[in-house]
């Protein structure tokens, strides 16, 4: 008899590399929070035994979906400001809130918020930008989720830092507490093009040269971003970054809805990563990132949801099939990013966007067992021809019933094995009271 | 002490009509099948009694949804096809099903299967385009939800009928069967201007007038059908519509990609309503359907999932927010098609499309309490600033808790009153077994 700490059988097994393969019927051994086997249920149940087995008799077991681009605390701004103009929405409410809300506390019941919401969709992984980066890199790992937390960099004051050198010191400490951290690892999150100057940039490109960091930037977002930068320094933004020695396997670009063709080749050439975060750009009215034409060029398009203020949720299932949707529209091809694409984008693509390539993002033995289990058997997703068509296409997130980080149980049929939603709730209440009474006064 | 039947206590309630309100702790009085009140609770508490009184203390109350386009018996092709070209998909893979499947019992347990569906995710209406409409009306009827039955109509025989006049003859019993029926409804429904010919829409013409029923018809989907037509008839689809005289108050058109400045004045003139249904046009990479456009220039611009063989859900939550997320990219302008307009948009425009106006699709005494109960307490909807915001953007279907059809509770905590989930789910995987075997050989 063989031996494992937790067993899982399931009706099918997605593990996203090998590409395109579902696996029907097959198990999951987990020992030491990694994937120790996986092999099929009849030699699973013959000679293996466990301290734990789970039966998901009508689930499909995929990798932990990687949101890679969230500001997991805006949260508490979810719904602030809806159906504004873009500068409406930033000046008027969302910057203003910020200046006055954000502070530990905030990042902290923000984050904790966002870690449920995650975890209760199936998100196992997310990278982060935002403020006090040391507060959500605390709640991941106590939460427990794996995180990519974000050093926030901009040229101004905020409530979290004085000056570039003040977010840089602050940033290189987080980096140093958790060098050698299971859950948290760290990013150089320089805002935008247009929030940071290029001495503090130029520093970013020789640190993460010296760290091998991803570099989690916000990139061609919108057309007045490239236009005014051609007007300021005569450069697109990628192009400047290209100039300051940015564009590199480690840059994580986010948004990219203005692209030349010359500029997806360079994003392709140079092992960058793109992350798309479709309902983002759709709510913005940001544009739509050609997201097939990325693909097809070889680049690794990752996933996001960006932050609750402007999506209006963290659920990556439904990020998936919205950017299935619409990418096919914009190519005008019905057979663009198909569901195994997509699946493939939330997960393995994302964890190579963080550098993770090698820990988690797909089901393979060795790597972290990072799983989330998703209930196939729902009346929504009957009748089933096919299980990664129904994943992307008829999937809601109640349908997401267990979820493992680093093999530990932390989403229990539905329920959250490290957090307590009315506490969660109760919390969010209370700053949705003083905040909102802060908006009004605008 | 003023007495009612039934006695709902929410702490939001959002009648649609008037337009962008929303009455806090309001309770609605349900009697013979209609809202007899909307009052104040506190007053409700004090004055009112009721023989059921429900106390749904984090909810909002908004009109029972309202599906302005569906196939309901195709749900048990959901997922059989998808990431094909639209020619692949349709002519060697549905048409061929449909074609070998469709009968009145495949109509009956497909239908059934998208009632079920539909109850469970807020839909109270759907307007429906299948053949063997007779079973349809019989499973809305038994079900229990408000339909339109469409009086399907092409040149060709199908396993329904074999020509024209037979389309008609049954199609014009079924009415006379229905005239009177509470709950369900017929409307002329000829699939598309290029399954149809001149003779039988000049018929429908003819008989629209006589008996005042809406004219359902997909028009304008791709930039295909558009060229096809001009080449085929030299006119626009549209055009050769009003040509015939069916551009009328009457006209559902369903689509509607491609469009015009002139046509989308020649909509709003005419009184003509327009079936948007972003999911499907985006799966299936149809276009984009200018909805803001449509909706400054005064045309009824009504809600739909298409079929779920194109969506694939049946969801009206998720594809009010489909819509408000794609029109503002569309318009590009963020502040496009806001929540409150996307609401209406899935209530009291549908129900005008369908000519049921006066009877449903908005929370007004003397309407059919056709009734949707969404639940705002879930974590993914908090914190909450604004409920209409959160409803459209936040809400997930499993957060719709109970459900009323003309005073009926058919959805009573998320259980189905008339419906056995088990058995559901049981026939629909008998038919996947038979299809996916038939699909396979091909």
């Amino acid at each position: 008899m063989k031996t494992s700490e937790t067993l899982i059988h399931a009706r099918w097994v997605i593990p996203v590399e090998p590409d395109n393969q579902v696996l029907e019927y097959h198990s999951i051994a987990i020992d030491e929070g990694r994937i120790s086997a996986i092999l099929p249920t009849a030699e699973a149940r013959q000679s293996w035994q466990a301290r734990v087995t789970l039966d998901l008799g009508c689930h499909a077991l995929i990798p932990g979906l990687v949101n890679a681009h969230t500001h997991a605390a805006m949260t508490l701004l979810r719904g602030i400001a809806d159906d504004l103009h873009l500068m409406d929405w930033l000046q008027n409410h969302i910057w203003p809130a910020e200046q006055r809300w954000v502070s530990e506390q905030f990042v902290h019941d923000g984050t904790q918020l966002a870690v449920a919401e995650m975890l209760r969709s199936g998100t196992t992984c997310f990278n982060d930008m935002y403020f006090f980066p040391e507060v959500a890199a605390r709640v991941a790992a106590s939460g427990t989720i794996r995180a990519c937390v974000g050093l926030i960099l901009v040229d101004f004051p905020t409530p979290y830092a004085d000056n570039p050198d003040d977010y840089f010191a602050k940033g290189l400490a987080l980096h140093d507490e958790y060098r050698h951290h299971p859950l948290v690892r760290c990013a150089f999150a320089p805002h935008a093009p247009y929030t940071v100057s290029d001495e503090p940039l130029k520093r970013v490109q020789v640190l993460t040269g010296e760290l091998d960091l991803p570099v989690h930037i916000h990139l061609h977002e919108t057309a007045s971003e490239v236009q005014e930068s051609v007007a300021g320094t005569g450069l697109r933004p990628l192009a400047r970054l290209d100039a300051l020695g940015l564009v590199s396997p480690n840059l994580a670009a986010v948004h990219m809805t203005q692209l030349q063709d010359e500029e997806i080749r360079q994003l392709a050439d140079s092992g960058s990563s793109v992350v798309h975060c479709p309902e983002s750009n759709l709510k913005l009215a940001s544009g739509f990132c050609p997201v097939q034409k990325l693909l097809d060029a070889g680049v690794n398009v990752a996933l996001g949801t960006d932050g609750a203020a402007s999506n209006n949720d963290l659920d990556m299932l439904g990020e998936m099939r919205t950017a299935a949707l619409l990418a096919k529209t914009v190519r005008g091809d019905a057979s663009a990013l198909p569901a195994h694409t997509a699946l493939r984008m939330a997960t393995l693509n994302g964890a190579r966007a963080l550098g993770l390539g090698d820990e988690t993002g797909s089901l393979e033995v060795g790597k972290w067992a990072d799983i989330t289990a998703v209930d196939l058997g729902a009346l929504e997703s009957q009748p089933l021809y096919n299980p990664v068509s129904q994943l992307v296409y008829t999937s809601g997130r109640e349908q997401v019933s267990d979820v493992w980080v680093a093999g530990q149980h932390v989403l229990k049929k539905r329920q959250l094995t490290h957090l307590d939603v009315q506490d969660l709730v109760q919390r969010a209440r209370g700053w949705q009271t003083r905040i909102a009474a802060g908006d009004s006064k605008r």
